[in-house]
């Protein structure tokens, strides 16, 4: 244990004199003051993620974000050529398709949620691999390097701090953002429905409400229990729609149950400006909105002026008290995408053929922070999690030919064949709408013709497809054991 | 959708006008002052759970708290006789002797936690029985009436706001709270393991500096780095050496392969005044210290003078950095307790051999709260989980007796006879060490001769015992599968 005696008697001769980090302001600040703030308080470490690459050492590819292209990518990059380092604020990736499920108790948080040492064995193992809790502030291109911040939320006894990390290869998968469109009060006051924490903090309101509710009080008159029990959802896109399906199914068979006392007070209601899952079959959209509204889910045709504590009020001048506000009407370009020196498409940041930024060196985009350049030809893709993927997939396969051709290493690869362009297929969109039921549309785009389906097969399909895809075995046992239990027990209501 | 429409309508002419709750201190003020308060700011509500019972209904009695001793008595009283009305800050019972093993992700925190309504399902469902989320501030013995104040934490929009309940029988199940001996800063800086989010914090701060101490940067020097992942337990009963044997466990098979980087940081030490697991067997102590100390777990002896943000401080001066403070030195009368104006054992609520609080009517006292009454000539008991689920069954028997001998009713049960006293009879201890192994003491006392025995066949005995004693069916699933999968993929690092 001499560790431990040098330790204890180390601290008693000179307790650890931290140095005060320098203070960043939250929202990134424009590059050009970044980076000389950066240079005038950061002096480069020599940890062995973050100098730039040595001759005998693997080249290093950094990868901004753990989303679904991220974490696709590194799952699929040949760690016997490249050393990772992944820089992102959260440790795993989650499973967006099944987060709505998770606020009603129909699966576990952590079913969802799927650590990045687990997708990727290198980062925890490798010597030159490594895994950074932080946010990327900006990127020095010209230097091959990315400025970070780490993430100390959580920790009282250190502030955060600034570092830099060389790359010989930098992909940016950072993701969106959740759009409010600048309504005043949403970011405040609604719940976005896109990390774990999300989900948390949805199942925690629901379930205090619940059980306010029906306590005595002089406090809760008739409306306010109505408006606590009033669950509004703005946004009828896929996310939306899933959300009020599973928790009009919550009401109908456990909440029914559980709380038999306040069970004519809870309801829930879909706020939409157009049409709900525009992109889908019309068929499917009709079946929809028939199935949702059987279930008990209202539809407010609306668009959204005002956000307050307890009411959300439209641009017709209606009111609608809520006591859950849920908020999925889409995303926009990150405060990070929008600091990027780099051309852009539609806010994004413009990438060609091959995922590369072209403008500079080494420099790759892929999954909702990127889009196709005018001059490619190609439309911007749609935000979506297939889209993501597919890209992460193949970029993983351009990196590890590059690697092969001995472009790996940082301006190493000019004038290399990258191969085949990327194209991207539409395999078809899915959404569950509650009570075992669910769309499947299997068409290329909205105009095309083609296969789409729903109800109970669709349903099976959709969970059988989500089943293969989660990524790990220990959380495909664990959705498959969340499905039997809720279906055998009901769902969980313990309020953690 | 009448409703609907009545209620966007209602809400449009008149926003409801919340009557701002009282604003009552944190800590329960003294009773007549209490009192006082009471009856000029409250009306009394008519809600079916509050108001006296009448002639056609049911007796109601009141719980307080959901431990293990008030969740064992609502579990076994007969719901054809009472109706049952829970007040408790929590809806769900803690399964305790799991809660070390969920910091480190060997079992899910769902997994120990068992709502209200799964334990006794008529809480949920009978017109006459509740839960109330909220703490009972005050007990008007006279008129029969507890006093409380509902939990509002995460709604915004809601003060807590006083309402009394009627009971015509009382079960004071409100536990005790984690005492620290007066030692400045150890409330605010270390965490206790008594609840799910306490479990919840000690995972997310482990995992946060696990990941932090990875990361560039000049603020991280190596004892920096050493101070955040040092892992300090102080008090070394069941709870903190379960802890410490679990994190030494975590810190061998998961720490070495999923945080290879920082594995030779990451220690753990024990700070214990006297001997530790005192209560038990002397053989299995020197046992348990030699598999701990076998694990990496350091012992410490000393007396803790003072808690800092970064270091503890003993007695004789010694300086201990900390990255983790996990609190485990007992417990105490919580301030509830202590504000009752009813004869105390020892800081708890005085009881006789029935359990009765015997200087007012129809209240009863279980679990950690209460003590023997010196007249009684019984020793107080110690603060355990089999001794306040054994009360709570006692006492649930006995109640179901008296109602059926019509005695049920407030003021009703006078000269009743209630059967047998409570008599307990130490069934043994149990406490695991990690890998693999545990003790168990089957002695009657520590002065008694008995069996004890320690290793991997405790090790089973131990598993099996909790798996039997897990309340509901779906928890003994979970608990399984999560040993289970922890065994075959090794434990959850996913930081949600």
């Amino acid at each position: 244990m001499s560790w431990f005696r040098n330790f204890i008697h180390l601290v008693k001769q000179s307790p650890p004199q931290r140095k005060p980090a320098a203070l960043l302001a939250h929202s990134p600040p424009s590059l050009t003051l970044l980076l000389r703030h950066f240079s005038s308080t950061q002096i480069q470490s020599n940890h062995p993620g973050s100098r730039p690459t040595k001759g005998d050492e693997k080249p290093r590819v950094v990868v901004l974000g753990t989303g679904w292209a991220g974490c696709r990518l590194m799952k699929d990059i040949d760690t016997n050529i490249y050393d990772i380092v992944c820089i992102s604020p959260r440790n795993h990736m989650v499973f967006t398709p099944l987060l709505a499920s998770t606020c009603v108790g129909t699966l576990e948080f952590r079913s969802v949620a799927e650590p990045i040492g687990r997708i990727q064995p290198a980062i925890s193992r490798e010597p030159g691999s490594f895994f950074f809790l932080a946010n990327c502030m900006g990127v020095d291109f010209q230097n091959h390097q990315v400025h970070c911040q780490t993430v100390t939320e959580g920790v009282n006894t250190l502030e955060p701090w600034n570092f830099k990390v060389a790359y010989d290869k930098l992909v940016i998968a950072s993701g969106a953002e959740a759009s409010t469109f600048g309504i005043k009060g949403a970011r405040e006051y609604a719940t976005f429905l896109r990390e774990v924490y999300h989900a948390q903090e949805i199942r925690r309101k629901l379930l205090l409400n619940l059980m306010l509710s029906d306590v005595p009080g002089m406090t809760l008159t008739e409306e306010e229990k109505r408006r606590l029990l009033h669950c509004v959802v703005v946004g009828g896109g896929p996310t939306g729609v899933e959300f009020s399906g599973e928790l009009s199914d919550f009401i109908k068979k456990d909440v029914q149950q559980r709380y038999s006392h306040v069970k004519d007070y809870i309801h829930v209601t879909l706020v939409e400006a157009n049409e709900i899952l525009s992109s889908f079959d019309d068929r499917l959209r009709v079946y929809a909105i028939k199935q949702l509204t059987k279930s008990g889910v209202n539809f407010v045709r609306g668009i959204v002026k005002d956000v307050q504590p307890e009411k959300i009020i439209l641009n017709d001048g209606t009111d609608i008290p809520y006591g859950v506000l849920v908020w999925s009407t889409g995303v926009g370009p990150s405060s990070f995408v929008k600091s990027l020196e780099v051309p852009k498409a539609g806010g994004r940041i413009g990438i060609d053929e091959w995922l590369r930024v072209p403008s500079v060196q080494d420099v790759f985009a892929i999954g909702d922070c990127s889009g196709f350049l005018e001059s490619t030809g190609k439309t911007v893709l749609p935000a979506l999690a297939q889209v993501a993927e597919r890209q992460g997939k193949y970029l993983a396969q351009v990196l590890n030919n590059v690697g092969k051709s001995g472009g790996g290493r940082a301006n190493s690869a000019t004038g290399l064949d990258l191969g085949e362009a990327f194209v991207y297929k539409h395999l078809g969109s899915m959404a569950t709408i509650g009570r075992y039921k669910a769309l499947v549309d299997l068409r290329q785009s909205k105009e095309a013709k083609g296969v789409s389906m729903a109800g109970f097969s669709s349903f099976f399909i959709w969970r059988s497809a989500y089943l293969t895809r989660v990524i790990s075995w220990r959380n495909r046992f664990y959705v498959f054991i969340n499905w039997v239990t809720t279906l055998v027990f009901g769902r969980d209501i313990s309020r953690i």
